[in-house]
């Protein structure tokens, strides 16, 4: 059996998504601005799945959309254009991050403070949360952008987005959130939360990945930085569009949407049976609170094993698991989570997660616990760190 | 019957390339970098589809070449790299384009004279050919990037590259091209050109549009402009990696070299039969000499009838077909060809282009014959503008 359980950082695409991609890649369709019958197939694709992405983050009409090609342009557009615009010209002189931005983030925010801009990075609260009064206390008359993600991608940790958005808007200081990893795991809804700005991203959405788009209020100024565009329909982002991936991007946040109902509180009880039959294990524990979290994602400790050599034992027997510290290439370059959570030190390559997906099933999580408790029991009796010798 | 002859700026997806994409649509592949069997069998497609990135523009190994969301991309990322590592540093002052240049170009070249850069135009001769001795003039000690379009996309007319190349490679200027309508139409090869830049994009190739590439050989310094890198798979370019779209294009570049030998040419003769009987009408004229054009390309000029009205017509009756000029939201903002071309100044609204793929059958192009002879005949009674009373 083969069990994907790494579907925060890309979840296979459903089949309904394919199906509503088929016929775009079957038949011509025009480019968007074609005078003729191809063109106009076009822009009746496009405007069908604009729909589906307003619906999806509750976006009132006179705000505007704009489809990207997934969460690096999008974080990169936002940050080089406040920094083009607003920090480059004088008008503002600083960006607030999170410790736990994503890479984009901070690769981007390294050029911007390596051109003379400033970028501070928020503090987390032992649970991994950023909390309102701390970023009250970073806000300036002089801050041009803050940026928080919605849900923290390897812990699934939920931040309080409108209380944040509120202190921002208090000050007036434009407020992004990253939704990529919220979409149809809790509700998004841009109007409840009054953010100026949010993104998405296809990947863990069971669509294509490399699909993605920007969501700005009406007030909201942006730079673009995909250049050429001809026509409202790009105002923001010049093309080609992908407009398969964007009817796949559509079609899946209709399914998501749908999903939160029902199959997401069945993801839930999946997640929850699984974390307490590892949890029993000696030595393993969920150092994240669970109301703090999205429903599908379970984030492991296990002392005295290195996550990359509990990976490849799983692996090896079919359970595909995530670890963000110690993969190749370090995934997180910000604060690892288990610096963030206070763990004790020794824990920080033995971590392990599992985002479900409302794909997975029964079977797969039955055999999930009865792999990792085997494979744990093995690894410690082949290995000189047991948590015995250890201790 | 439905003809579709608008392939320079979309082509439809062959049947071949959606078989290979298949695959990743249907099961899990995992992200690029993760550790389980479904990022093995990602890394698996990606070298694969590289490889045939590769082998399409005879790429070196030492050379690199990174995958991007497509033209505008490519085009806006070149200039604005070249701008903040080399204009806003002070190292050079001016970038070089054709009158020609695209969109994407034209724009991030307003962005950056807005902020003090310089940018040349460089004048075409009555041919719509860059002259390399017209470069010569132009270039400076202070050029930090010149870039001329391989193929001019509405016309079809080949630029010397190579010739082109290397004025620049005299005086250490470095050169770009974007290759995306010769790709498959006429052969591309990076080392005989000697080009220090190449960039190409899938939507003339029968791929899903939306992804794309650029070239750089080994010692070409190029700024990233989208963060977030973790490794060399992306090293200048932050994912998601749209990795079915690149499989998709990898197939299609494959396909088009295949098709260079024997089906570009029944091609080039649908073309030539399509334009001889076109040009047989009463002031129907092709300003570009056959000689200079890509084999799928035919771009008339029709005396005395709108370009809108023949389009609407045209497709009216199942033929679709393009006109940059007066296409909603004007295509170009650059020179028109018309213009360039030293053509009566009547002429600009009346233009017509037909771009063949290797779909098009014989019988489509007897059909596009009829259409367009009847749909000529009948908007000259009809106009009061027919080439009697305009002469």
């Amino acid at each position: 059996m083969s069990v994907y359980l790494d579907n925060n950082r890309l979840a296979p695409v459903d089949p309904q998504v394919r199906e509503a991609m088929a016929p775009l890649l079957e038949a011509p369709y025009g480019e968007l601005h074609a005078l003729h019958k191809a063109g106009a197939k076009s822009r009746a694709a496009y405007l069908e799945a604009m729909e589906k992405l307003y619906a999806a983050i509750h976006a009132p009409e006179n705000g505007d959309i704009f489809v990207t090609s997934g969460r690096a342009e999008n974080l990169s557009t936002l940050l080089m254009g406040v920094y083009l615009s607003q920090i480059l010209t004088g008008r503002k002189s600083d960006i607030i991050l999170s410790r736990r931005a994503s890479p984009a983030e901070l690769e981007a925010a390294r050029l911007i403070e390596s051109q003379g801009g400033r970028v501070s990075y928020l503090p987390l609260n032992g649970e991994g949360v950023v909390e309102p009064d701390t970023l009250l206390d970073y806000l300036t008359p002089r801050t041009a952008l803050v940026s928080i993600p919605m849900v923290d991608e390897e812990g699934g940790i939920v931040q309080p987005i409108a209380e944040l958005a509120r202190v921002c808007r208090r000050y007036e200081v434009p407020f992004h959130t990253d939704a990529t990893h919220a979409m149809g795991k809790i509700p998004v809804d841009v109007q409840e939360m009054e953010v100026d700005l949010l993104s998405l991203s296809s990947e863990p959405l069971h669509a294509p990945a490399g699909v993605g788009a920007i969501y700005l209020r009406d007030d909201v100024e942006l730079m673009p930085m995909i250049f050429g565009a001809r026509s409202h329909f790009e105002r923001y982002r010049a093309g080609p569009l992908n407009l398969s991936g964007l009817v796949g991007l559509g079609k899946a946040l209709e399914l998501a949407s749908d999903a939160l109902d029902f199959e997401m509180e069945d993801v839930r009880e999946r997640r929850d049976r699984l974390e307490e039959a590892l949890t029993a294990i000696e030595g393993v524990r969920s150092p994240i609170p669970w109301a703090l979290r999205i429903p599908n994602t379970l984030w492991l400790t296990v002392e005295g094993i290195e996550s990359e050599l509990l990976l490849y034992e799983l692996d090896r027997n079919g359970i595909q698991a995530y670890s963000y510290t110690v993969e190749p290439f370090g995934y997180w370059k910000g604060t690892p989570l288990c610096d963030v959570l206070g763990l004790d030190p020794s824990l920080r390559h033995t971590t392990v997660g599992f985002a479900l997906s409302r794909m997975n099933t029964d079977e797969e999580i039955d055999e999930t616990i009865r792999v990792f408790t085997e494979s744990v029991e093995y690894l410690r009796e082949f290995s000189s760190r047991s948590p015995k010798e250890s201790a």
